[in-house]
């Protein structure tokens, strides 16, 4: 196997660190540069000591012509606004990209104007950008130069809802109610994000206007072929990683567990990450936790014909930097799981 | 204000050692007995250090004789199946009784043997027992020789939901997503509620079996005066005491934000422990920490008519012990907030 | 009983907090003012949701005439350096204060200087301060005008400490390793506080250069009469609230227990927040959370004439807030344990 | 490389699901057995459902014959006084064994009766066993057929001390204030490993009675030649995973910063899993979580001598499992890290 030469933009926040985390371990990688805006010239153990593999190595400033020097393969892992001022630079020289941000993920401009806003400086590369949900997009992200990760609660959301949007089932008005850890704020310093307010505390954010509602609507609206509106609801829950959601659909009295289970079954058959418990059996996100998985379980009241469906991932791998190497792994022809074979660390 | 003597059968798992630490304050009451099972003769602050103020004060088995003697007011704070095995010598005995158990909260026997899995030993109580929510059923708890304290679950839902419920919007189908921290299980050991397994995780539990269920739709009902069914899936938290209920209604598109927040309003004007945050702001659970208070946001989307009602209380006290000392206040004719003043606990 | 105008300087920071929320039950006091300097204008409950009681009551900026014409008796909570601005025109205008922070702790300007980078700017106040830990200064503190509030490990460590220094037992080189909450830290953003770094993990930090390492010596020194020097290493621990100082002493093989004990009994016989757990018992932090409490137990190796003594306290009650009331009382001539008496939040 | 069949004795606890957890991806080994008293003929997952990849497998119950028929290297990972019952009957067969017990860790069969409460059953093979640490101890693992990994305090008191027995520093008296999380409990249940209970606090146990002590005054003594006591007293934290040993000792006026740092330098220069920060950079558990590094800092304070060495381990990897594994790779003649190269994960 050639090794890839890879470089990651903005390395010093926490999907960042967990890129590089997983990716000290892949044998299919070499890390060529690592750039950082407010730690350039620092260490990267000195920020991050579970890093120390990396020891001698430091961030630095990027530099589009740099950075395609010395790599083939480029991850961004920018707040959105500012990926978009790197991406198309590594495009136009050829490289091939893998964006975590949020900026590629809305193919809309204006879509992503009215939630973001800041007007798309490069709206003709939505276009081309591939949503990097394998479990539905493998096809497509295989082809990519430009992949964009979804968002830690959109690939919750889609990973419990995607088969059942696919099978036609009704999901307008479901509710998807979402409990994620606090690492989901990001190594950005806030007072919601601060120990002694996050901890031993539960709480609703974010409600009626979050980021990741019109990515949710619009790919379970592309999955199911019509127009979808859902109630997103995201919390806070005092643990650092992973995401639980948990979601409704009322499926009315003919849907059958049977039916159910199958739609699940087939839509995951290929899928190495996704873990279905089956129906009655329900995720808990610490068994996930550090891991590329999804546990799924369910469970249809056969009286009130409701469904309710949950998963579990790590915010942090699934949700974002672990989900972005398996779309690596894709774009370059190797084994989907590869560098991310890791059971969660239980307990 | 005479001093009323009270006694507390069961008083050594949380709900009990939650009662003798808001009692010792509270200037209505002397405690005059307590009474634990397994730790008869122990003495009460080698269990629990923190109530050192109980220190000479030993738990003793329970005998109905000694306990109407010793007592005029009584709290049974037994698990399930054990309370209704005390409360009738008791109430025969002219005693008043609150019971923090389910034994008496479900009005129909046949449905309490369903759920409990135990025929009722005393049905004829039930249709003497008040629900002991005093923010719907003040004025036949302040007439009640028995009160039957609703479980830390429905007081939250139906803080959310009963001024809706009262007020005819339907609820049939709504969604009650709610998440709850360990102390719920209680003080008896379990792998659920072990430290290593429950910590930093979340996961949903009893869904579509949880016994409160039937308290909550039967309550609902009986506020909006037409059956109700709920989707109701609790979920645990890694913290210890608090719940937070967040609630889905569909209220279509007449449904106005001034109509609902007179809703509310309307509902809470006289009672002192629902703190209305008003629409936009939500509740979270560490600001009610240790107190008696329910904290209460909301949002409508007026584009989809969907209501997002979040409440926030602590499940040992809103939700169970603080709840039972409220009821006595009210059945004593004293101040309704009579030792139960005290703000939450934050940070 | 008079009522007394009370204000609080700097209110919106947890010890500012925490001051609000104990005296909003004390039965002597009215708050009659509130400042912030960022928040001025803000309303409490904005910042705060759990002091609704103060809802209507906005922060604001502090002024010295307003400030003695509302209010006869003052606390501030403002961070060192910036308390002794405030401090003496308080003073002079006859008003009595009670100072949180660090700026009148140390007896020797020059030392102050030292620990804290800063001439201290009314080194004449020092003398007249009197340290306000009332286990060992009450008498003072019945006298003071000004009351400097010892910080949150000295009040730890000197608890258990303290008799042992008066009996005269050698405490050079003891060693002193505390645990601290989160809270600690105060409500300014930092890394080290952000919820992700800190959850789920341990370490020690300001090893060798804690500020609080000549305030807990000068007074070791103080209570013993020579010299003492400690090594004194604090922790953070994953929790809001609580601090353990696990101390180790060699006493030498003719100690003995029932020595120790008394010296722990005389010393605290008086002393109402002190609960002596006994030898071979050991306290745990989240029995005095939220309260003023301090929890004390101990134990001699009588082989190797070590003495291991370990105290918890709440950081934010006996540690700062809780403990500026307990002298308020004393200075006003009320009961000790006036507004105080909640025992802590458990489990 | 040859592939070795291992089995697990005793794989329903969390150092037996650990050992399933880092074995499912070790390249030279295969899973051959799993045995469990309690859970024979359960599945693996449904009892662990992060370890989903032993789908389809069972524990079941132990039988010496079998597991040697199945298996060339066992991993005992039974409670203490379970353990010596099955090692035997291994090593007769000519197996080699990684003993994660208590029951071959102390020399001297007195002391083990002592401490355990019980007499050892195959003292002959005490002198047999070898201390499986092998940052002091390599040379001796190689050449074993039995290995006694130590305790999870002993594993970090020593990694901090080790380095300095050996240089002949004087440890005598030294303080080892540990701090762990409650995974060190345990699978099994107790009221101290309760969520409820153990959450949000901090407290010291086994105060002059720890079952570790003797362990690591023993290896001490060996390592430095002399006889050694130590003051070792254990705290329980509330996080899941992560050990930390703040160490406190008094090396003397001539103790010289570059002498200790070459000390650490010299004693770790071939081990792999010893992260040396240097002096005045602590180390903090969550670096190390899911890890089998120990991060290791000091500080010398050159006015006292006093010198202050902390190390944090993950106490299920470093501490037990992890190395038990790595153990077994120096047994195999394989390289110390196969399997072991996983980073901490952070946040």
């Amino acid at each position: 196997m050639a090794i890839a030469k890879i470089g990651i933009i903005g390395a010093s926040g926490y999907t960042g660190a967990e890129l590089m985390r997983l990716l000290c371990r892949h044998p299919g990688v070499e890390v060529a540069y690592l750039t950082a805006h407010t730690y350039a010239g620092k260490e990267v153990d000195e920020l991050y000591p579970h890093l120390h593999v990396y020891r001698g190595m430091r961030f630095r400033a990027f530099r589009p012509r740099e950075a395609l020097e010395e790599a083939d393969f480029h991850f961004v892992a920018l707040p959105h606004g500012e990926a978009m001022e790197v991406v198309p630079p590594l495009l136009e020289g050829g490289a091939r990209v893998v964006d975590l941000s949020a900026d590629y993920r809305l193919p809309d401009p204006g879509e992503y104007a009215r939630w973001y806003g800041k007007e798309h400086s490069s709206p003709e590369l939505l276009s081309r950008a591939v949503y990097g949900l394998p479990e539905f997009y493998a096809a497509a992200v295989r082809e990519a130069r430009l992949v964009a990760v979804p968002g830690c609660y959109p690939t919750a959301a889609l990973l419990a809802l995607g088969p059942l949007a696919r099978r036609g089932y009704p999901l307008e008005g479901c509710v998807i109610d979402a409990k994620s850890g606090v690492s989901g704020a990001g190594r950005t310093l806030s007072l919601s994000a601060h120990f002694a307010q996050a901890d031993a505390s539960v709480k609703p954010y974010g409600v009626g206007s979050h980021r990741h509602t019109p990515e949710i609507e619009g790919r379970l609206a592309e999955l199911s072929s019509r127009p979808v509106r859902v109630n997103f609801v995201p919390h806070l829950v005092p643990m650092s990683r992973g995401i639980l959601a948990t979601c409704y659909l009322d499926l009315g009295p003919e849907a059958s567990p049977g039916d159910v289970a199958s739609a699940y079954e087939e839509a995951y058959s290929a899928s190495p990450f996704v873990v279905l418990l089956g129906e009655g059996r329900f995720p808990e996100t610490k068994c996930v936790s550090g891991s590329n998985y999804c546990h799924l379980g369910w469970y249809l009241d056969r009286e009130k014909g409701t469904l309710v469906a949950a998963s579990a991932i790590d915010n942090l791998v699934k949700g974002a930097s672990g989900q972005a190497v398996q779309c690596m792994n894709i774009m370059m022809g190797w084994e989907e799981t590869l560098g991310l074979e890791a059971p969660g660390l239980f307990p």
